[in-house]
């Protein structure tokens, strides 16, 4: 066995973005690449044939969830997490270790690991960057994620450099488990997938040095690509903009990057400016099924009286089945008499404006004008008081 | 304006069953059809596109809770419900009284009508066999039902006959009312779909003479269509299926029968055999969103720990997206974690499953074997101790 099935080969560059072509064991996804977040394998109100009809190439999936319900040994004894959803695309998993952080309870972090509660039933576990290998070799996934421990903002220079070591020390060690996995039997783990790619995560809270830092030393340990982790959890946007432009050079030019956890459309413009390749986020899934829809004009929230008798798509330039078939006025009414349609519609128009987003992306990249691409899609935003609708 | 753009045609009987077209001002419907139940305008979890990809052709909606959100003033507006909601195909509206009589609080019926007030905000509100049609013309649904008076069971002879005779009476003021809307304008009344058909509803509880009486009354007036409304209300099942029998002969060969809020996919194949073209019931979206799924050889309860690790399809003779994608034990998982996709997904297969029978209903008695279907169908489901998983 061995990570050789993963490749990732750069196609354009333009000025500091890239477009680039990653190969996983289950298929190619071109980058930059949104992927939508199917937590429990599923990504809420969509089916996999929708998400595939609007371009989903990549599914994020929890570790921590899955480990938690079903099981990762049952899952495993499905084949892995591939046939267990029946999605046959690539897959990446987080480590576990952010919901371990945000989710369960009475979590004590050690150099070996992380202990918890289940927030399920209050049941103990232990969460090492081995079992967190494990996990996700069971699961195989194409990408997998080694443990690292997320930094709560703001930090202290002292804190954030002991954690952001720890995290060091932790990716050595998944890395060395990574190896066991794939030169043989490491107790009663099922490889489900023998191509599965490991990345390496940088951390650093918001300073520039402790991230330069450990971008050097998880370079040296060596992954098949690279992650900055613990960005987007409260600091100022244009913070956020400065360490992503600050750790890029830092990572190798032949290698994906991937921002975590990672934002809205303007976000990650701004972000494929710097040299990010793949993102993940909950906001236009989660926004979806609390009515906000994202638009090429801004933001609306389709519970607003204004929209009541509105017979215009969500958003005219938007060529996606809710807004081909549906009026903002239909979408209101399914919002407000609760029907499951709300999110199911919804999530479909987010997502797919993200996807499309990611689109037209790489091909102002390929076709080299990313800069005047990024103008217009500011601009355009703009239009409409930041982005955001005025409030009633 | 007229009627006339409503058509129907039996094109093949075999015994008491019939196959036919119902031709509306949105298209043809292959009778014997079910229709799915689209309360507030959306099938509950599923899209318009997916209900079409598993032959949908006609929807039922409801007049009580559309009048009350968003309105019929508002989806006049817009130019009707199919506009309203995206769908092009037919629409079967109820009249609104079946709602009054179940859901609304404080109700009170009089010669006039119903008086109710609404379960959402308690406000008041008339409904007359005038406003009925008024309200739907506004819907402007393919097929338009008369305001009757929903009888309770069991109920006595003399209650049942008084209610009978009061839905006949409602029956003829609701057809004058249709009248004057096709010939002008009534009102501030927008009629939204000048083919409008409207159908007769017979009552009279468990009473044969009175079923009859009913029968003779409400064809006297005359209406495209006829159902057979109050049943289905815990009367047993011999009962109801001896009810249809004695019904159906006193209705026109050369019009549309429809059997309202009926039933199990044992119900439509003995109300087929009796004469019944059209059918709508909550069971399969309702009962797929608890996690009930029928199938060809009984229904199962996915939440059941026996599915956990069920690879199987949930029927291996269906080839709906559900099953051809996903197995028991995915869809168990979905429902424990309680995900969207989980009613999602059980819909698409209950109704995949009720469209699916009711097209091997018309096949068979195209070919002249429907009597063999129908044992054949029976017999599959009693392998499975009478159609039900046993209990755990």
């Amino acid at each position: 066995m061995s990570g050789d099935v993963f490749q990732f080969r750069l196609t354009h560059t333009d000025g500091g973005a890239r477009c680039g072509v990653m190969t996983t064991a289950h298929g190619r996804v071109a980058t930059p690449a949104f992927m939508p977040v199917g937590t429990q394998g599923a990504v809420k109100g969509v089916a996999h044939k929708d998400l595939e009809s609007i371009g989903a190439e990549i599914l994020l999936s929890n570790t921590y969830h899955l480990y938690l319900r079903p099981g990762d040994d049952l899952i495993a004894r499905r084949g892995g997490l591939h046939r267990f959803i029946g999605w046959n695309k690539p897959i990446l998993t987080d480590s576990g270790g952010y919901q371990v952080f945000s989710l369960s309870e009475r979590r004590t972090i050690t150099e070996e690991g992380a202990r918890f509660r289940s927030h399920l039933d209050g049941s103990s576990h232990l969460l090492t960057p081995e079992k967190a290998a494990d996990i996700q070799a069971q699961l195989g996934s194409d990408v997998a994620m080694v443990l690292d421990e997320c930094l709560a903002y703001p930090a202290t220079p002292e804190a954030a450099a002991a954690s952001s070591s720890r995290t060091t020390r932790w990716a050595q060690r998944a890395r060395t488990r990574m190896s066991q996995l794939r030169d043989g039997p490491v107790d009663d783990v099922i490889v489900t997938n023998a191509g599965q790619a490991q990345f390496g995560i940088v951390q650093g809270s918001v300073f520039p040095a402790l991230r330069e830092q450990s971008a050097h030393d998880t370079v040296a340990i060596g992954f098949e690509g690279y992650a900055i982790g613990g960005l987007s959890v409260g600091e100022p946007i244009d913070v956020m903009y400065e360490l992503v432009a600050h750790t890029t050079p830092h990572l190798p030019i032949d290698r994906p990057r991937y921002l975590m956890g990672t934002g809205t459309p303007e976000d990650l413009v701004e972000a494929v400016a710097r040299g990010i390749d793949l993102f993940d986020c909950v906001l236009p899934t989660r926004n979806a099924r609390n009515g906000q829809l994202f638009t090429s004009e801004g933001r609306i929230n389709i519970k607003n009286v204004r929209y009541a008798e509105d017979d215009r798509p969500v958003d005219p330039s938007c060529n996606c089945y809710t807004c081909r078939t549906h009026s903002r006025a239909y979408l209101r009414h399914l919002y407000a008499t609760g029907e499951i349609n709300a999110a199911t519609l919804n999530t479909l128009h987010n997502l797919s404006f993200y996807l499309d987003t990611l689109s037209r992306i790489r091909d102002a990249i390929a076709f080299g004008r990313f800069e005047s691409f990024r103008l217009a899609f500011h601009q355009r935003l703009s239009r409409q008081s930041g982005g955001f609708e005025p409030p009633e």
